[in-house]
């Protein structure tokens, strides 16, 4: 790349990457605001190249279909979102903590942030394979948890792919039937959860009890 | 029907519904055939009804679409395997065994009915919404272990989606990397999940380790 790019020509095309580049981040940018307000799924190509100040035509250069951009955006919220909750997370020491704060915090997204909430459930157990955001970091607590002893659950994968579909089920239940849920179901799950990986029922009751850290604004 | 059926015409007609009942079912179990072989998602509807030898002209006077049919077949699969499953656990009287029972015998489709698993995995979440099949029976037996006070968790629709993201954990894991899972897996699964529904740690390991019974050919 460094030698191409004293080239005339070489040199042009990087610069164009970079313009290219920055419209592609203009977009998703966009799209993550939409999603943040809670207008993710119904915002057109217009108000979207409107709020990323770019000409409607050139949309298409940068992502096939909206649906393409709001994945890649909602992608990109995820991992905001990870990040967040690990700073969030930072100053605790037990894995068993960390996992059921973290927990905690996503089962609270219906309420919190129901547009990421809709892609989640949207998304399914697909949120498995999405390298970023929450699955690889609850992936990451389970195995410390294991390896600190403080999980006696067998495989870390199983582990997840369960916890994905306990966190998708708290969030469809409240989207169809809000009233039946509360936050404290969620804290009840992340109990539940605790002693499914094999923390005693007791300890599991106190540790998702604990007050949740301030979160910060993202 | 008893009564329509000594008219001329109405016999007529009902010899043509039993026909459309019958060339409907041939491609039912064409496609619950392409599935068992796995080709499910990738036969034309051309394969199918040469399978059904049927013309494939009179397919669309049955199904909308290719997914119409294979939805319409997974779920006569998965209703069949669930009547087995029924039948296998009709003489145990704990809630608590029943599920276990259930969920044991689901969790060894991969080694059983890779197939059928396969069908699983790739409807994923979507199917907690089938009506007929795993779900609706996981939830039955999840609200008799409640009502019997077997089971604490609260919500049997958030606990259903937890043991359904376990289920298909297990079976992704036996796809991708069967050298991590075994029989024993399962059932230490199933234990996992006694404990999260509330039942105390020793009795989970004692009821998740309790003989299978004989599985019937289906």
């Amino acid at each position: 790349m460094a030698q191409t790019a004293t080239t005339g020509k070489a040199a042009g095309s990087t610069r164009l990457d970079r313009r290219k580049a920055r419209t592609r981040q203009a977009l998703i940018d966009a799209a993550v605001g939409l999603i943040a307000e809670g207008r993710g799924e119904r915002a057109s190509i217009q108000e979207i190249t409107d709020a990323a100040d770019i000409g409607f035509g050139s949309f298409y250069n940068h992502f096939e279909s909206k649906d393409e951009l709001f994945r890649t955006a909602s992608e990109e919220v995820l991992e905001r979102w990870g990040r967040m909750i690990d700073r969030a997370c930072a100053d605790l020491g037990d894995p068993a903590e960390v996992f059921a704060t973290s927990f905690r915090i996503s089962g609270r997204l219906g309420w919190t942030h129901p547009d990421l909430a809709r892609f989640i459930t949207g998304a399914g157990l697909d949120l498995l394979d999405i390298p970023r955001g929450l699955a690889p970091r609850a992936l990451r607590d389970i195995k410390l948890g294991q390896e600190a002893g403080r999980f006696t659950i067998p495989n870390a994968e199983v582990a997840l792919s369960t916890v994905a579909g306990a966190l998708l089920g708290l969030l469809r239940v409240h989207q169809q039937q809000p009233e039946q849920i509360d936050e404290t179901a969620v804290d009840q799950l992340a109990e539940a959860i605790l002693r499914m990986f094999g923390i005693p029922a007791r300890e599991a009751k106190r540790v998702a009890a604990r007050e949740l850290p301030d979160i910060a604004a993202w």
